[in-house]
């Protein structure tokens, strides 16, 4: 065993004594070997270019010429992996490791090549002497891998970038998933952000019959970069109180010791297994009174850098902040440091480890094939997960006999379309929604399928039971990281939410663009379901709320992902999204991000003439304009999204009727991608199309959702780009009408004409009359409004100017 | 007294007994008649455009044509408002309320009301009848003022929008201001988010000595929109471990007895402000430990929409989530229904509480002048806050004797402008940073004031202590967060972060942002110091980590918002960047994003010049071009951002030196919103000045550090935007070097030559030579790149096509 630094133990308590777990002296080899092993080839990695089973005297040649890595976490996260390793080998456990402290990449890479799962990913990183080699090369290299732990990290579906998510990684994984055990190691510089502490309470939502279990490891070792944490300082009785609150029976490891650490951490860890299996059978075999368990975790409690060099030059380094990175930082200039570098490394004994060839002996550890954590199936290595059984979405079809003869409330029909999702696949579908469900008018979906709460019910409840898969929390960090689980784990889903309140988890919409950007390189990795994102409760209409609810920003961060991946609809009404979600919900490996409102709203096309029209992405609406398909319309008008295709259509009409002499025609855009050049996006419309639609060079006054700089950006390299006029949203918002709300944007049907009177091609007798006709409109508008808000408070009077 | 509903008594137990203050009969009937002004008020928001004090029987015309608003919350947020003005008038405390549950917006618009201040600042809003009557007009009303808690409210500075975030402004808005008690309403809603539960920590980093203190009220009143809380059916012994683990000593009430209730609160109230004075006291008065206290809070158990209906057709609604927003829907249509609303109505006593002018009778209630919580000085309501003392920024200038001749970190510079900061304004300046404060080379103020940590110091820690005011925390959303509320309250503050994790936080930008541009409009709002965002460790340098760590996202999120509170400064040197941290620590109302990457760069401009190119915000950098003064160069190269400033740099040398028939112009932008039109941002450069930089006609090659469709955006209705040829982080990264990362992005010296030569007005002698040579130059980098991956894995395949 690894000889246990000087350390002193923590006053905390350790492991009750009725978990009197005690390994035999070959167990503890086995799995200290393993240990030794993972943490040797960290070391190597942070720090050899050459020599690296070191085979022969470090010498400085050696050495990288630039160290970077992170140590300081790496020896806990192999400890608890190979820990976990055992269990699974005693037991058959499926497990999926989650490393919340995802700099500890090397770690986890060592891990992979150890069991083998690299070398048979990546046959060049061989399971020998000249594979270790590529091994420590391509570490933290240019060309090579980073320092965290990425997509191309065996066994993953977390990265180690962004921190706050592994906990809704975990749980989003095991729902629907009863037979995997989630082991997710959450660090305390992560345990400090929100996102992280709105996570524990996952736990409020799983159900042991139907769902697999999460086993947290807190590993508080005490310190981040360059300081202490909270978690990490404060009295352990007060971190048990915090666990103990959020609803966790609480284990706690602590100390440096050896081999006693491998005992208790062994014994802890065979305590909360055989809690969450008897936890599963009986809530599988009807002994389950219903109330949520007191599901298990471990708070582990070891020296940051354990293992590594405890003093330097002096000053105290191992348990410190100051082994975060690269503890000997001077190896290639300084004698002493190098040579404290190889005892170091010489300390893990790597002469036991490797054979004559350099492959591991490590493998008593190892559990077989699939059931290594490096290889799960449940992290993507293998084939593609089922696509879900979709019934025809013309099903749900509004009746429309001529456009505009309808209103209905669109997302209602995808409400019903979505319920038949839940019956046909009952375990392989979810939604997630911030509290608003019925809301979003996507209500009948609770029709077969309650809430998911394992809290108390009460009477007076409705539609929430702990047999609901319909997941329901005020949290979008929670909602988006749980779909991200659940689809990175192979299954489908919806994300519903707020438009503007969006934003809050646009992060982890850029961190999950860029983990599928990654992946479609890795061969290895089974396409998953893609990321679908509901945005309803638009900036439009928000009737009684104000400017804060106001803010189609989702929009503009898509744009800034990869082509590959990104995908953004706006359909205009009902059938148009039944034939957007029938799309998405069968696709792969994108973020579809689809904008309608819940309001009820104009109905255009019947269902077939609406599948052909997101088919093709966008298309000419010839019964909204009157250029009676010329070739030459003296002007187009462009929209996307539904209130700009309303106004669109009515500055259409007015048009038709004033000024009949004047061309117009009207384009209705779905597929927001489709304006990108084809070299640019998969979804851009050949260059044939575009002109088709939008002609050479007649001026295009476009109407859009978002905020206008979007189709500025979109139309760049398409032909006279300068001829497209855009009105969106400008910021303008307040508590008011959705028709003031397109009057204070300036993408009202009135501005929409004037605009196009100024820009067509040519200029009919009567167009100053009808550009009067207008303004007249619009002052009478604001006469209106102003008279109203005569009778209000001077709060207001700001509101004129913005007018 | 309002009469009790019969609703069942939470099991939870209440208040210790030794808590035994029992108030007298006159003392509940001046809380009790204020509380029940405060919800009559806000039942006659939701519901009556006439007859406002229900003067005359209540008939239909009286009712809004649309009802709207949320009644659930606002009886417990007027409960906890009228118990604390009890506690301000008894001893004088400085108090600042903050509705986490902002949708109660009517209760604290009544609370201003009744407090006098409501008309104060809106005359026309009187203290009378008249003024009752606008005051129900407005509400949620087309031209009024939202449901929720909003900017025009007085006292607050707490939207009622996007919910997280009422812990991490009351935190900031007492650090530093020892007297001030900030009184936070977390609602059950709000309290699953994880930017919230992240902010129970703030007292981790409070020093009693001096700043003030935060009294949390979680308000459990059991439901959200449609559906339980998880805090609200928790097991209470639960919710009361959580919060002891978060370090809080948890006071807790519970019930609807009336006045049973009255005593109580006041109890809890009366106990945690008698602690709170003691902590406070002890920590001034030396008598302190330095450990950090446990602070109160209050848990208070209340149904949601107390007081209000009980039942409405059979079914429950008092204490469910059928009271969350308006729980009386057909009072158009239904006669049973309309008299339920008049019953409820007069269930308050109207008559009992203002006076035959419409005055509200409840005076007595009420503390006087600034004391009022909706007239705190704290918020806003005033003078302006005192400016920074800032010394010359050029007495940190690096001696830049020719450009690119010296190479610096540019932010250590900045570090040490701020270390002066911190000594010149020892109580009204603090960093907020991610645990990134040394890593940001920002480290110089740790010298005159280390790391606020109140949990345990122990040996070995460096700069961290209970009186440090450098804030780190390993969440984005308090540090911004906190950043808010300091701000908000008059004092000045950076946060500093990380580019590509930036995103965690952009909501709260935007949120901010939008908070600014209404607030403008306000004239009784004084204006408020800028929240400033450095953003660094770039995408361009982020050496070792992979793509995750690399997204410039955050430009993009801030063109979004209005010009008027936009500003996005690109200093491509320290001395550039400490002229524009000078500007914009004194700005005002805006937020100022600021970019530049924390590795050794080259420094281009000596301090004077980089003094008066900041304030042009962009110039010709001559020295770098060969155009002569010319008017008519050939090409403009120009560049915004430090690499892409390098690079361009280094592309019209090789144009310089290798086709000097070439005459090429380097401009160079700091103020990236200078490039849009005057008419659309104050800082948009005349249209002269544009021409004088970027010409009438000649093609711009433009690299800019963050995604290019910004540049196009920003362009937009400039003379021949289509001459913009832009290239910038298109999203390819991974773990690289420096110059690679530009070669993946094709922003290199070499792909900006080859941009010029075929975008150049002329084409000399020499072009496709040098071309030629580029092409060359790019193929060796790529073979080099080759090279250096042969030896590593085929996990890089991928990055070949890449670039």
């Amino acid at each position: 065993m690894t000889s246990a630094p000087a350390v002193p133990q923590s006053a905390t308590p350790d492991l009750d004594d009725h978990l009197d777990v005690h390994l035999e002296d070959e167990e503890v080899a086995v799995v200290d070997a393993w240990w030794r092993a993972a943490m040797y080839l960290t070391v190597a990695q942070i720090y050899l270019g050459d020599n690296a089973l070191l085979r022969e005297p470090l010498r400085v040649e050696h050495i990288k010429p630039r160290l970077l890595g992170h140590w300081g976490t790496s020896p806990g996260l192999a400890f608890v992996y190979a820990h976990v390793s055992r269990l699974i080998r005693r037991t058959g456990q499926e497990a999926i490791y989650l490393a919340g402290p995802g700099h500890g990449g090397p770690a986890l890479v060592a891990a992979s090549w150890l069991e083998g799962s690299y070398s048979e990913i990546y046959p060049r990183v061989s399971r020998d002497a000249a594979g270790a080699q590529r091994l420590v090369r391509q570490f933290s290299t240019p060309g090579g891998i980073p320092s965290h732990v990425s997509v191309t990290t065996p066994g993953s579906i977390h990265e180690g970038g962004e921190l706050g998510y592994v906990l809704v990684h975990a749980f989003g994984a095991v729902m629907d998933n009863p037979d995997l055990l989630a082991l997710a190691v959450v660090g305390d510089g992560e345990a400090e952000t929100g996102p992280l502490e709105g996570s524990w309470k996952g736990i409020s939502f799983l159900n042991p019959q139907r769902d697999g279990a999460v086993l947290p490891v807190l590993h508080l070792n005490d310190a981040k970069i360059s300081g202490p944490t909270v978690l990490g300082r404060k009295d352990p009785a007060e971190v048990r109180a915090l666990l103990t609150g959020h609803g966790y029976e609480v284990v706690e490891v602590s100390g440096s010791d050896l081999p006693g650490m491998h005992h208790r951490f062994a014994a802890a860890l065979e305590h909360c297994w055989t809690r969450i299996r008897s936890i599963q059978d009986d809530a599988r075999s009807g002994g389950w009174d219903g109330s949520r368990p007191r599901w298990p975790m471990i708070v582990l409690r070891s020296p940051k850098g354990w293992t590594g060099p405890h003093e330097v030059d002096g000053v105290r380094v191992e348990g410190t902040f100051r082994s975060h990175q690269v503890p000997l930082s001077g190896v290639r200039e300084n004698p002493a440091h190098l040579a404290l570098l190889e005892q170091w490394l010489r300390s893990y004994r790597p002469e036991e480890l490797f054979d004559a060839d350099g492959a591991p002996t490590t493998g008593a550890n190892d559990p077989v094939g699939a059931l290594r954590m490096s290889a799960t199936p449940a992290a993507g290595t293998g084939l593609p997960s089922a696509d879900l059984v979709l019934r025809d979405f013309r099903d749900h079809a509004v009746d429309v006999t001529s456009p505009g003869a309808a209103q209905e409330e669109s997302t209602r029909r995808l409400g019903r379309m979505l319920r038949d999702v839940y019956v046909d696949n009952p375990t392989s579908f979810r939604l997630f929604c911030p509290d608003e469900t019925r809301s979003n008018r996507l209500g009948d979906v609770l029709d077969v399928s309650d809430r998911a709460f394992m809290e108390a019910v009460v009477d007076g409840d409705e539609q929430v039971s702990r047999d609901g898969r319909v997941m329901e929390v005020l949290s979008e960090h929670n909602c988006h990281g749980w779909l991200e689980g659940y689809t990175l784990t192979g299954r489908h889903g919806l994300f519903a939410t707020y438009e503007a309140f969006a934003m809050v988890s646009a992060s982890q919409t850029v961190q999950h663009s860029k983990w599928l950007e990654e992946s479609l390189a890795l061969s290895w990795r089974a396409p998953v379901p893609s990321l679908n994102v509901l945005l309803t409760s638009t900036a439009w209409r928000n009737d009684h709320n104000g400017f804060s609810h106001q803010g189609p920003g989702l929009i503009q961060v898509m744009l800034t992902h990869r082509a590959e991946v990104t995908r953004v609809y706006l359909p205009p009404d009902a059938n148009c999204l039944l034939s957007v979600a029938d799309h998405v919900l069968r696709s792969r490996s994108y973020v579809n991000l689809v904008v309608i409102d819940k309001q009820p709203q104009l109905q255009y096309l019947d269902i077939e003439a609406a599948a052909a029209h997101c088919a093709a992405g966008a298309g000419i609406w010839d019964w909204a304009g009157n250029d009676d398909g010329s070739e030459q319309p003296d002007v187009v008008l462009a929209c996307a999204g539904d209130t700009p295709t309303l106004e669109t259509v009515a500055a259409a009409q007015i048009l038709r009727e004033r000024l009949p002499a004047l061309r117009t025609r009207v384009v209705n855009v779905v597929d927001l991608m489709g304006l990108v050049r084809p070299s640019d996006h998969p979804h851009g419309m050949p260059d044939t199309f575009f002109r088709e639609l939008f002609t050479d060079d007649a001026d295009v006054v476009f109407a859009f959702h978002g905020f206008p700089g979007a189709i500025h950006q979109l139309v760049h390299g398409r032909p006279d780009p300068g001829r497209f006029h855009v009105r969106g949203f400008v910021e303008q918002g307040t508590t008011t009408t959705p028709f003031d709300m397109t009057v204070l944007n300036r993408l009202s049907r009135y501005h929409l004409v004037i605009d196009a009177l100024h820009n067509a091609r040519t200029t009919p007798q009567g167009a100053q009359e009808l550009e009067d006709w207008c303004t007249a409109k619009l002052a009478e508008h604001h006469a209106y409004v102003r008279l109203h808000m005569e009778d209000l408070p001077e709060i207001r009077e700001w509101r004129v100017g913005g007018a």
